[in-house]
């Protein structure tokens, strides 16, 4: 049975990933390691550890993008919480057969990582990301 | 200075916990560790760790709670993020000096922990609360 390892990410959508430094950098003391553009995700990420994991600030970069609309429609905020596992694939197929809603059914594969997102009306309205390093 | 020093927790607002355990427990297999009544509250809290961190499902216990008031208007879901600092009162004083809006300027004592909530006009909506165990 595929398993849990840790809370690898909380995403915060943010409309500007500067401004939001003024609360997480300036005022609580936290650093940014580094920001990630997403073109696929039409999005740029900006990376705040917290001990062994993490909060990303995710900003889009276009006005077409589901989280420009997200952010339209419910303001910022909270956006997702990213659970890391140790077999993904695995996990999907626990999933699955539990009757979970899938977003992705295949885990997409980035640099070092696979992603696959559960279905928030499987999670009580929460947005779940599944993560694995390999 | 002070700092913090992890993500203590993520809280989801849900209508039942029993429900929300569903998902959690039956089919990403982790384990709730115990519930709690928080009648100051108004509500009851299910406790899901995941490794040094925990996922808290805040049920309200009644109609008129804040919470049953926050899941009618916005829906249930991710509802705040607490970060655990090494001295609660250092980090509001700095917070304060820097213009962030605190909820509670004093914290809050339950048994061997002190709480305080960060107003989410500072902190790009997200409600944050600061923990520190004592």
């Amino acid at each position: 049975m595929a398993k849990v390892l840790k809370i690898n990410h909380i995403a915060i959508a943010v409309p500007e990933i500067n401004e939001a430094l003024v609360f997480w950098q300036d005022a609580l003391g936290l650093k940014l390691s580094h920001t990630e553009d997403v073109p696929s995700q039409k999005s740029k990420v900006g990376f705040v550890p917290i001990s062994d994991s993490e909060v990303e600030l995710v900003q889009p970069t276009t006005s077409d993008s589901g989280l420009a609309k997200y952010i339209e429609k419910r303001g910022p905020g909270l956006h997702h919480i990213c659970l890391e596992v140790d077999n993904i694939e695995e996990m999907i197929a626990q999933l699955l057969e539990k009757g979970i809603h899938m977003i992705d059914e295949t885990p997409n594969t980035l640099e070092g990582r696979k992603m696959a997102f559960i279905h928030p009306k499987s999670t009580g309205s929460v947005l779940v990301e599944l993560y694995q390093l390999i």
